[in-house]
């Protein structure tokens, strides 16, 4: 039966078929490595579910989704209690999306679901570089002896890259060892995303997979989150970041984790979210 | 792309296409004239995205949802400040479903869609007959004016089928002219459920439209809904009532309203409006 | 009995005779047409019983509210279910507050509300203008088919003023068609306040209808909203505006909508709406 | 101004003049010795405010409280810091209304402003006896050094009262001294509200008080309160208690505490108590 | 410096030293394998901070907390995301516990963390049965393909006693192979205690563990879990079950699991924990 | 038993014995006098609670709170319902800590505790003086006949003090008399914190006492309080206030007040409480 108006559950319209999709958007809800406030695996449904409250036309960039080639895949089924097997259902996902060509675009879930992602992207592409927002340095080598913690997944990721390949902005909470190490391997701007020009001059023509921890976000903005962080940028300041992304040239994947709404009984979280997913879309593509 | 592992939106494991149903389910967001706390718009998309916490299988009747061909058709796109055209859409949309042999299962919203789908119901069914389970009367004959309003709808439904038609349980509020009248037109048993085998015997063979405000149901069980009237039902007493519906031959359609699950932060209402829909389903398939 | 320890519910003191007042603050508990989260009706309600934590005293201004004469009306008891009606009813209210020579203060309510209080005002003042802050343009020519929308409240006062009339600041949403049709009939500024000098320095002695959709200011600030959109204007700049308004000579009426109180458990944006209030009877009377 | 369609703060249509009225309600928005969760002091403002939810008329009792008159006083204006003259406004409020020859009707707050109100009814009848439910002995002779507290209220009852007037029910928290007391001196049932009838024949012609604290309903009824003890009993137990004291000839007064909306976002607590104020006043009046 | 007025944060007086306790309460904060809404990781520090808000003394039992020796030995610092690492933590704890002759006290945590408690018990008494209460079987042979989850854990458990060792009651969630292999291997009492007295009976002198899932409960009492299913059993009745223990007379340990008290702002659900713990205490000392 | 993987209830790893601390932690849990929403009593307990999310190391300072020795002393057991006795503890409590020479740091409750701890340190050093962040000034000679009121916790200050010697910043909040009482007896800043380096400056070699009433910050920061004010500073400026008092050579105390967590579920607030106890312990140690 043919049914126009029903409503359909995709992200804000993105309602592309994967074969002609310019970018597929997946969720990844897992949160099985969070230590403090669990829920982050509520994170894509919600935003998906939400996502019709919001206009799919930017006045800021004067761009409209529905222009674009976008699939919304829906959730990977990923089981609990085997953080390995997660990682690898995430990395063979991405992995696809990446081979056929299109940019993956990944709705956490805890931070540790980056690392499937980035293990695909940087399978394809050996010059790797990672932009990387977030209150949290997430640089220790072990988290209570776990390797494969929400804390250590950019520790894991300079395991793949290597030293220079990492561009952290906005880092506001770590202990001290964290921090020391990070002089050693990576670009590290602590508080706030300046440098953030320069960064995406340098990397213009390389290519590019950034992770969006919201708690980069100021707790007043994106109260919505696991461990909140006094202290953080504004949204217009993030925006504006996300706005010079259209100078990258090739953005080969991105995600957005750490949305956990049942912490913000309002909303405004998972609003925020999506406007940003919004407007990453239309920076990137 | 084939992606077995991928979650979609639909109820319970309703995925059967609409040619193969034996049931149609859709969702009507609308709570145009509710007097008190709005929010039961909210009601049929969260019993969607809440349900996959429930089994498919019912440990009571030993049946399983998966078993039956049940489909899923989504929400109505429902205008607002409009509430005319409103009934019209449910009405349309609930028609065709009988007209194809289905039964029309229908997911508040508030009380007044029952109206859309019942003025379908009693085209295609002159002697249908109502059961109806609430906390109110609904028999005003307006409400500040309005005709069409929640608290008007069981008296509209008598508009359309008379005296005798109707049986209303567990009502514990309401203004005196609504019980007075109530004693002339219809059968109506205050506070419970009781009288309701008698209720089944006498409509066993007759074509049936159930309608269930859970609001019937005590709010300690039921907190997510817009007008909670303490002093209801338990939640065993409604699964035995629903249970005992195995017994009538002929349920062209049943709605469940009143959901309003922004007033319910623990979830719990929602898990007992899928939890008696399940029971509702697998008792009259 | 004559009980003076006896506190009543009015706003924050405005506690004059009608005969006696300059201004005369309204609620209007309307939210049928809201298309996304319902609840803005009991906006006024919540911001008159919460206003007693509030001072009467403003150290911006050094002006305190019991040294003006403002009546309370309370609360209009509007339908539910038929939007032409409830918007008579508050064109008829606001039309005598007028005619007698007083300054119509409406509390919301959903935004269509401001549709009745400005026919009443355009009726008396032939040249008046509109100044309206909000996240959104509220410029659709319809919504879902229905001309009396929230989403479309200021295209239909443009249907009353014409060209030239309207002056919008603080617009981040909306869709293409609606940002194409305001640059060619009316004033718009996108996502600041930037230009109000200008605009109240050109309306200095011109009539003027003020209307405030509170989503205009940052959901941080103001979570309970309907639709939150993040990236909105900070409290201090919409004090700052507000304040500005003591240039205007001829102010006939100003609303305060959209304020929906039951997403935000916290209450700051009830203690925001309660302060902008306060700041505008002030700064106008 | 004659305005006949603006909604008035009274308690449930309760809006007799105080000099026409058999019963006067009044609020004690005091919750200063609290010793576990505050909030009871929002108790009888959010009772009032949210009354109109409640229909007027009872199916239980088939009477209309438009039927009576009552008055609604509206809320004490109490201090806090100082527990005594706390008690002594109350007194001297409840006084005038026993004085008057009317009902005192008194709204918490936590449950020591019954000791107010009690001051003056015994003053007025040497031989009251007071009828307690509460989930709560409320018998130590000091609670961390304090003579007033909540915690000792009936305590305190009982230095005015003296044995054998004193009759609890639902009791089921207090330490072991205070469960032992009660053996001399009152009469005290555990649990339930068995002996309800007995007590009720005994009282018959006695001059009355009843103290309803809610928390003796169990939590899943009455979320709301300050300190929640599961086990307690259902709400249509308590309200054919209450139905049962229209045998009552001579109840003076009786209040309702310790309703504490803050702790129940779904306000079915608030809706449970307001329902009970409706039916007690039937039965008694 | 000694500080006798500095309170300190042991459950509800616990603070025997190890040495003399005969009982050993600890906390396993761990809800890694939750497969619907986490949260259970806060459990155990939420029932021991809020425990101040009950009294040591049951009314029911006579008798009170203070008498017995209860050491509380805090939370069991486990990781996050090496499942089999954190019930090793947890065996090792609790068998240290049962060598030294004390009854271990395990308060989760999601239900998995039983199976370490379990395997601890069952190396000290190879004849030992379990009492097991919850909605839910947990007899799945995998979930997702993991064989250590929360839906699993009484199928591991079955691993480690086989046949006839394991009494479920209340169970009221599932699907069809559960309910088909639970006929051949275990009791099973679907829906409510029914035939505990027999088990009891049977079970007098044999050593037992007993793990209560607090969602046997209906989630009006207990809407503060991961998965609440209606339909479940009240307060008073696990009350009365819980004070037949008295009859066992080797009780080895019990666990009292699932408890998230995030989805119950009202706290209700953590009050009826803290209560069934301190009845279990003073039924098994 | 020596068991070093329990997690133990310190704020954030102050875990030095009394004897060896230069500071000394202790919660003052009373909000008897707050006049509008009760709750700050939670406010210390719910910082010591939640302290484990956050780091021990400030990447602002470059410290960790482990290089220092800082003793936590748990809560004082205040009683409710006895102001006067309530401020005689706290003094108690607080001469004893800087008898010792160590720095009393009081968590609360509400504002007024901060009366006990001033009352010791003033008899210590006779030139004391204040610095003093909030929304309201705090001056009212008395508040409803009260004299130790929240509201008038200043004005008690400068009895003991003085002119001269308070100096607020950041109000926002009061009533006329206050303001202009304000300007002959101490250094008042309005709305902001402009002038803290000059008050520094002075008071650089002086005894000086912090009292920091969080609602100074924008209720967007810090929703959990129970007054919010909007309009208030943020988060970064108040860090940098903080992270000035380094300057400060002779700080004897401080204290932090008026968090009410439960008006803030998502607990941004508590997040900030924290962090900012963290930045001035490491700021005056």
């Amino acid at each position: 039966m043919s049914n126009p108006n029903l409503r359909t559950e995709f992200f804000l319209g993105c309602e592309s078929l994967y074969a002609d999709a310019a970018a597929v958007i997946f969720g990844a809800p897992f949160d099985g490595t969070t230590s403090y406030r669990p829920g982050a695996r509520m994170g894509s449904r919600t935003m998906r579910a939400e996502s019709y409250a919001l206009e799919t036309y930017s006045p800021y960039l004067e761009k409209d989704i529905t222009d674009y080639a976008i699939h919304d895949a829906g959730e990977l089924d990923l089981c609990f209690g085997n953080t390995e097997k997660v990682l690898a259902d995430i990395e063979s996902f991405s992995d696809k999306i990446i081979s056929d060509g299109k940019i993956s675009v990944m709705l956490g879930g805890e931070h540790l679901v980056t690392l499937g992602a980035l293990r695909a992207a940087a399978k394809h592409y050996p010059d790797l570089h990672i932009i990387h927002f977030d209150a949290h340095t997430d640089l220790r080598d072990d988290y209570l002896g776990e390797k494969l913690s929400h804390a250590s997944v950019i520790r894991r990721a300079w395991d793949i890259l290597g030293d220079g390949r990492i561009w952290q902005f906005g880092i506001r909470s770590g202990d001290r060892p964290e921090f020391d190490w990070a002089k050693e391997h990576i670009y590290q701007r602590k508080f706030d995303l300046d440098g953030l020009d320069n960064c995406i001059k340098q990397l213009s023509d390389k290519p590019v997979y950034f992770t969006l921890d919201l708690d980069v976000l100021d707790p007043s903005v994106m109260p919505g989150t696991g461990t909140p962080e006094p202290g953080g940028i504004g949204f217009k300041e993030l925006l504006e970041a996300v706005h010079s992304f259209t100078k990258l040239k090739n953005v080969v994947g991105f995600d957005i984790v750490e949305l956990s709404p049942h912490y913000d009984q309002s909303g405004i979280s998972t609003a925020a979210a999506c406007k940003i997913l919004r407007e990453l879309l239309l920076s990137v593509l």
